[in-house]
């Protein structure tokens, strides 16, 4: 019987190992390993709302540094307080955009654009994601009959332009807020404002507009714009900044545009000013009136900067809400 | 000049209806109605743990009036008021059901396997739809190297088999919680029972293994059962009932399978017991365990009945707890 020394020991473990190693040094038939899919679901949600398919599709997501003044009236510890606390990073902040299709039966209706190609080419495809998640839906975009623009923020509507600067629906109807369109196409206007965000997204909307002055048909608050659907005053985002509610028999949603930017900052906080407010004070002050409307109604809101599929109820508390997502329906 | 009468006015106003209603009664060459799609997106939802990349798939999710007795230890009125207040249904209850496709790079291993064909037929395509939603995550069945079964319910093995009772992951080595195990395929502990939910269940369960017995793999808990899978004890809705930590590198989720039901019931009421429970106390215990540790390490938890994509950080809330839905994100 051999006498196991320490030396032994270790020269047996060593040959051992080797031998353990040896297949993995040569090639062996086995398995090839799963390849990553890399990519996420196309992101598309639908529900009925009586009989009307509403498609939700998002345009994707920005994930940026987060701004000292994001939120313009508190200090940014706050806002990173606010975020930790949604589980969300502390360092950057995600938007997501989420324009829907309503199809109404005679009609496709789409609300809201997106940040369309240029935007998703730099991006390289974090935004700019409609067209591809309308066609993962099976909606071509010469098949939509209007467009209905919330307000002329670039992320509402630079999708109206393909990248050759064509119509990206060129079959819709192109209806927009008259009020919005008095300000952001106005020189007057834009000569007024300081530098700043708002100054400096002029040029872009007014790119995006440029040649569709016949084309577009101007709408007021208050009013059945097409069939089903209400426009509601929700101003200070925008000066024309509209929301609506969209019917079908004795159901109904809210979609709210921009009341609220991301939830988890804005709604939980409804007194917070995000630094793209036009007029942040007329904002937060439609914010309360729209919420505490919602949360009595108990209505569903679709929201354009709720996270996919960005729609929820509201639910008061104290001074504050809270959105509750609906939960997803695996049919419709 | 003509005299305008009553008569002659709803004469013309009769002719002027017929003409308007003409062009409605005749084909026109007008753009068909959109057709509606009438069916929900693809359920499957991708994040990354290290270098894992884990796939939510859902199976569905049922929905049927809410038992008397779906909240054991209290009376229906108190589930329909904590439903009310989650903004769903008071008269009906729905169960999602959500397996995941871990893939480890080497491997594909799903956790848990959904209700399967034939409760996909029976309940019209609600549940079982996770063959469906593998082929639309482009997973195929064959390629799953090993399938992992948190416990013994029939929502989480019946889709182990076809309709034709073969094997519906046909390489898949079979990991099953040794306790669930003894328990299950017992015919002492079935005779034990009194008529009721676990008594009834067992005759499926156990059909569904029987000509597996020497082809699963039993587990044991706080093991490594796989590179990157630990097995956690969290015993009381069954007497295995297993959860997992998955981690890569330094990150991880708990996978927590059936700690709770429904969380806007079970979550937010710790101390509410669901009818499926086979100890209640126990499960009760396990819960509380479970989402102090969850809430206090910030953990991502993934739960099998959780809204899809069925993945949430617990806030803890006083006595109780609230789930805070993971936000989707459009790219992975």
């Amino acid at each position: 019987m051999n006498k196991l020394t320490r030396r032994t020991m270790l020269a047996g473990a060593t040959a051992l190992t080797a031998a353990a190693l040896a297949p993995a040094m040569m090639p062996m038939p086995a398995r090839a390993a799963a390849p990553m899919a890399g990519k996420q679901a196309a992101g598309f949600y639908r529900y009925k709302v009586g009989d009307f398919e509403i498609n939700v599709v998002t345009d994707g997501a920005a994930t940026f540094p987060l701004p000292d003044q994001f939120v313009q009236n508190h200090p940014k510890a706050e806002a990173q307080k606010a975020l930790a606390a949604a589980f969300q990073p502390t360092e950057t902040v995600t938007v997501p955009f989420t324009p829907i299709v309503v199809n109404t039966g005679p009609k496709f209706v789409l609300i809201d654009t997106g940040y369309g190609p240029e935007m998703h080419a730099k991006t390289k495809g974090r935004v700019g994601q409609l067209p591809a998640n309308l066609a993962a839906a099976g909606i071509d975009p010469k098949s939509i009959d209007t467009v209905i623009i919330s307000h002329m923020h670039q992320d509402h509507v630079f999708g109206l332009r393909t990248a050759d600067g064509g119509l990206a629906f060129p079959n819709a109807e192109i209806l927009v807020p008259a009020l919005d369109w008095a300000y952001w196409m106005s020189d007057a206007e834009m000569n007024k404002l300081p530098e700043g965000y708002t100054k400096s997204v002029y040029p872009g909307i007014r790119k995006t507009f440029t040649g569709l002055e016949n084309k577009v048909t101007k709408y007021e608050w208050g009013k059945e714009i097409i069939p089903g659907f209400t426009t509601i005053a929700t101003p200070g985002h925008t000066p024309g900044h509209t929301s609506f509610v969209v019917a079908s028999g004795s159901a109904k949603i809210f979609v709210q545009s921009d009341v609220t930017n991301i939830p988890h900052l804005f709604l939980r906080n409804p007194t917070w000013q995000v630094m793209y407010d036009v007029d942040p004070l007329k904002a937060a002050e439609t914010r309360k009136k729209f919420y505490d409307m919602a949360s009595a109604e108990k209505a569903l809101i679709q929201g354009f900067h709720f996270p996919f599929p960005s729609a929820g109820y509201v639910e008061k508390d104290g001074n504050n809400y809270r959105l509750i997502p609906i939960t997803w329906n695996p049919v419709i």
